[in-house]
């Protein structure tokens, strides 16, 4: 999500979009947290009280990837990924640049937060933890309908942290790798609507045509951005390499 | 898939896309069933005995997308869908309605499968049968890494059925819609490479540029259309709705 405007030492304003249904950011809703939450067609369904944003945010845009990385307002500052890629910051890492070059996140912070990194036992990285990992229960055999079938269930483990006071949680799903052996930690951001600034409020009403929303970032919730980067780095190693490098790039340049 | 070609009251020729990694289907490998198939890179890759053919086969071309319906050789040939729809038969009915002509299928088989799926009771139906309904555990407390969780498991069915004696198996996964309450079943044939038709063996090598394989439908293994639309016909009251209306399109244009 492209940002807004950001003010000299004081507050980033991310743009979210409230009528695309984008890969990185959609409205859904759902009434309890123990519940899938369905996306809202928001330009015909009032948005209520229990709609929230659904963002897979990101923190890097590959630098080879013309259309992302123009989206960065940071595209000068990169680093090698783990995946070898070169990347500039973007997203997460763009708004911990931005707080630490204004003094609100200090270095302090972030050097404790990438010895806990480092800290943390390869086999406790979420890809490996073996309390995370991706069951399939045996086949059985079951007829059902006249119909010999073998049965079995898959099972995906789910994280929910809570971002205490706030009503801002992080999901985190582990999912079978699309294209290799291994699994894939997924990461989404969620919060109420209600956390939305916009001119008139959204509650009770659809939104208009291309209508976006504004996520502000600033010292009173900055904090999400840090456990934001602790949790990705325990996502697995090369989530933990490329968040240790993101916080030498902050550090190195400001 | 497009029919490549067929034989007046023999055979249907399937084409099979060998590089393509489309929607409907991908080239896959595992070694034991027991495990999640990844997609192979056919054209740097060599095809192993290991290798199947994952086919989302579908059943309808609703006639309002143009590209699809170009697709089936039976555009006007139609039925109103259980969502409102209008639909040409296309891919499973197309197939049925060939065979049926050519009597290989015949009519009684086809009221038979009409007959039992009417008998099915709707809550043994596949998106409402409880034992294939999807399961989320409840929360608990977990901490991992210095940091508060709640942590949850989300258990989805998967059913196999085995065509025997063919290595050719329908696997069935039972999804969360996206768009809305409730399940979604989704239906894929699986078979291994070895079923393939090509000039030269696939084994050992990789795939050409642009290769495609054939799939041979005829009086040796029409039975799995049959099943097919059995399986079909037991996932939700419009499944079945739409399975009833085409085995009646069949049999009245026949």
């Amino acid at each position: 999500m492209y940002i807004k405007s950001k003010n000299d030492k004081d507050t980033i304003v991310v743009s979210i979009p409230l009528t695309t249904q984008t890969e990185k950011t959609r409205i859904k809703r759902r009434s309890i947290l123990n519940q899938y939450g369905l996306p809202v067609a928001t330009r015909s369904e009032n948005i209520t009280q229990d709609c929230y944003v659904e963002w897979q945010i990101g923190y890097d845009a590959v630098v080879s990837e013309t259309e992302k990385l123009a989206k960065t307002t940071l595209k000068n500052y990169r680093y090698e990924g783990a995946n070898g890629k070169e990347k500039a910051l973007y997203e997460l890492s763009e708004y911990v640049y931005y707080f630490l070059k204004w003094d609100i996140i200090n270095k302090k912070e972030l050097l404790e937060l990438k010895s806990k990194l480092l800290n943390i036992r390869d086999d406790n990285l979420f890809d490996s933890e073996s309390m995370l990992s991706i069951k399939r229960s045996h086949f059985i055999e079951k007829e059902l309908n006249d119909t010999k079938f073998l049965f079995s269930k898959v099972e995906y483990p789910l994280l929910i942290h809570k971002f205490d006071p706030y009503e801002i949680i992080t999901e985190i799903i582990i999912k079978e790798k699309q294209y290799a052996i291994g699994v894939q930690p997924m990461l989404y951001l969620c919060f109420p609507v209600t956390e939305l600034r916009t001119a008139i409020s959204l509650i009770g009403r659809p939104a208009e045509k291309k209508e976006e929303a504004e996520f502000v970032l600033n010292k009173s919730n900055y904090g999400i951005l840090i456990k934001l980067l602790h949790l990705f780095g325990m996502l697995s190693i090369n989530h933990r390499k490329d968040i240790v490098s993101i916080i030498d790039v902050c550090i190195a340049n400001v």
